[in-house]
């Protein structure tokens, strides 16, 4: 009972064309005019030239000088931004019925306005790299912090994606940050305002929501989470702060939760590792799990690793 | 004592050549017919364009019809995944001795057996994207969810790689499922098998062992586990069912640990955050950590920050 | 008011042109000779081939002989890393007056004494590969850990990277181990000392600081922190021993925390999932999280779900 793949081929390119006519919410039928994934990555990558300038290797084209480097990634920048965003305007309800011109004139002005945060996003980024590396024994120097830690990564691209935000401009910055949560394992919503000199160490797991907002001089640690309490209400929390205010120079250990848009962390606290913090907490506090009970208990000659019961299920591992 | 690079590289291969004749275990001498791990995420980014029409841009190939465009998608899918699965068909040892044609055959029958499977992954998909969109107050329309939610991503590669590991196809699944892992942060297990509308939010840190079944309206938040009580077992454990079971409308809170191949999480109850659970959980209960002790003390003027005793061992960070 | 791109885009080059003269600690103007990330994660990549010889595809070049294959790995190896060395000692203050021929040759010296090492690491690699067979029941053969599994990846190139760190070459290994980390979740400082038989499950959220001293037959989960107590000192503690000493056949479940350099896990000891430790643990000891204490209450009809009060804390999520 050989395969005949050929015509195989033909009935499974009808049942999926008939899937596809059953008006499927996860189908645009747009053959030609995609968003590109990878032009919104590159342009990440081409604003860390110009963040970093000489640090990060253009192996496209050499140049002798800045400004013919600066000028080439620039325009190249704003053309793909202006690229994308037309595409993304065309989907967004409250634009309909402009025509292509007056969303291309809509794209280039946005795409200039954030294009002049560039300075000032460079002097806050300037700040979290000294802070990354005042904070933390195991950096070397600051090249090491600029061209390998993902918190200082995933800080460059919520401060991109964050003036995009605040420029009313859908879906990119979130691909931005998610491509940054991809790679990192740390996840800023676009949405979250952050203040300088802030450093996350390792990272990875740290989730800082929408309506997050963080003060000056500000360290997180891996696994914390700025989160909101029930969100049961869907969509109608929508624009509600959500999400918890943490102030100026407060520290919070790995693995923390703090919960809640009417949460406040005031200055200067201190948060310790694995606290679940659903209220606020008085400035200059340090917040700490009283000591955890711990069982201690002798294994002799293994035989006892082998006898699992009801109160040993702390013994686990998927 | 300057280096003679060329004596030295003759040097090195002929070391490395002779550690290669040691018979170390990780070593195939293959030269030639290799599987391809990039072929297999080009699998997963092309089924990811059918599955999803219009929203993933070809940037290698331009079409004005719906249908040449899917026709292209499904021949390459057929193409490369009955390679890799030929390749891998070469290294079962219940397949030892026969032939090339014979494991063709074979790897052509499973292919089409797994895309005849399409329509019902897109099915299961769609209300994926509608939990996505009716759990999360962040998320502004379907399109974000699609473009840019790696739990979304995370379950789709899972809905593909369960089909496969349904039709016993070894190693190409869990391939596929570490490429979502890597990244998303999210490790699901081929063979972990999952009802409809299912919403991860954030993900990084989620582990979901092979042998879980998850019912439909699930939610599951960042940093959970459903694992296996002890593993002391080794391979002597390997079939049986180890993970839990999750019923319908369960919710499952960030930092929550659920074990155990006879733990049974009942319809509609709801996991508090970081709860540890090894036993089963009747239906409709609401579970949750009794309110953890703080201690709260004031740092006056910053002194205390430098006197790390035995009681301030919250007071840490790598 | 239509926007004049071009004179917009002059105007932008002028202002970021202006600010890269302001003297900030992010700019570096080397307009040609940066480090290339993407050569020195290819040099891993054709490490792991050179490691694993006959599994991974080499997609450029097709060898009949391994020995042909095994020398072309080696020379591209050796070149790319050579380069790589000298930027990076181009900017290193103590060979601050040396010459490139100089910095050549002491790149030269290093990589051969690199080299040298990898049928030392392939013999504990092969340990690694048994490790996760013998501890993992999901785990079908050996192939699967080789070809998917993101803990023995992370060890991998955490071998790779310390043998690098142990001959001074700055930059570069943690460039590696970053690599690893955006892949795999799983945070291994290249200053970390780890013995044979290693594994890592799942890995996610994995940290383990530079001072970290690892024995002979470890496991660890994932979410696990083998990291330091407070780091208030930042640069001043750079070299002490800050982070744990894991003694030989000790097993960490996921969550785990354990912190500080003198704390020292005795041999055989087991820690429990979520412990979280900052003193010594005599060998043979299992250690677990007390009980938590849950509260469970039915909910009637989802009523009670939308009165979140001040002690249904846990009812949260992002």
């Amino acid at each position: 009972m050989d395969i005949d793949v050929e015509r195989e081929v033909g009935s499974l390119v009808d049942e999926i064309l008939g899937d596809y006519q059953s008006e499927r919410k996860i189908d645009r039928g747009d053959t030609v005019n995609q968003l590109d994934k990878e032009a919104i990555i590159g342009i990440v990558n081409k604003l860390q030239q110009i963040i970093f300038p000489g640090y990060f290797k253009n192996k496209k084209y050499k140049f002798y000088t800045q400004k013919n480097n600066l000028t080439m990634l620039l325009e190249d920048v704003l053309y793909h931004l202006n690229r994308q965003m037309v595409i993304v305007f065309e989907h967004v309800e409250e634009y309909a019925g402009r025509g292509r011109d007056e969303l291309e004139q809509l794209a280039a002005q946005k795409c200039v306005a954030f294009l002049r945060c560039i300075p000032k996003i460079r002097a806050l980024i300037e700040t979290d790299v000294q802070a990354a590396y005042d904070g933390d024994p195991a950096a070397y120097n600051t090249d090491e912090i600029i061209f390998s830690y993902p918190g200082l990564f995933a800080i460059m691209v919520n401060r991109i994606a964050h003036e995009l935000y605040r420029l009313f401009v859908p879906l990119i910055p979130r691909i931005m940050t998610e491509y940054a949560h991809g790679l990192t394992g740390i996840d800023i919503h676009p949405g979250a305002t952050i203040g300088e000199y802030f450093f996350i160490d390792h990272g990875t797991g740290i989730v800082i929501g929408e309506t997050t907002v963080i003060g000056d001089n500000v360290k997180v640690y891996q696994g914390v989470t700025l989160g909101a309490l029930s969100t049961k209400g869907g969509q109608k929390l929508k624009s509600k702060k959500r999400h918890p205010t943490i102030e100026d120079n407060v520290t919070i250990y790995s693995g923390a939760s703090i919960l809640g848009g009417e949460t406040v962390i005031g200055k200067g606290a201190v948060i310790g590792g694995n606290a679940f913090i659903t209220a606020s907490i008085p400035a200059g506090t340090r917040v700490s799990i009283k000591n955890q009970e711990l069982s201690m208990d002798y294994i002799k000659s293994g035989v006892k690793e082998m006898d699992i019961g009801q109160d040993e299920s702390w013994f686990y591992v998927i």
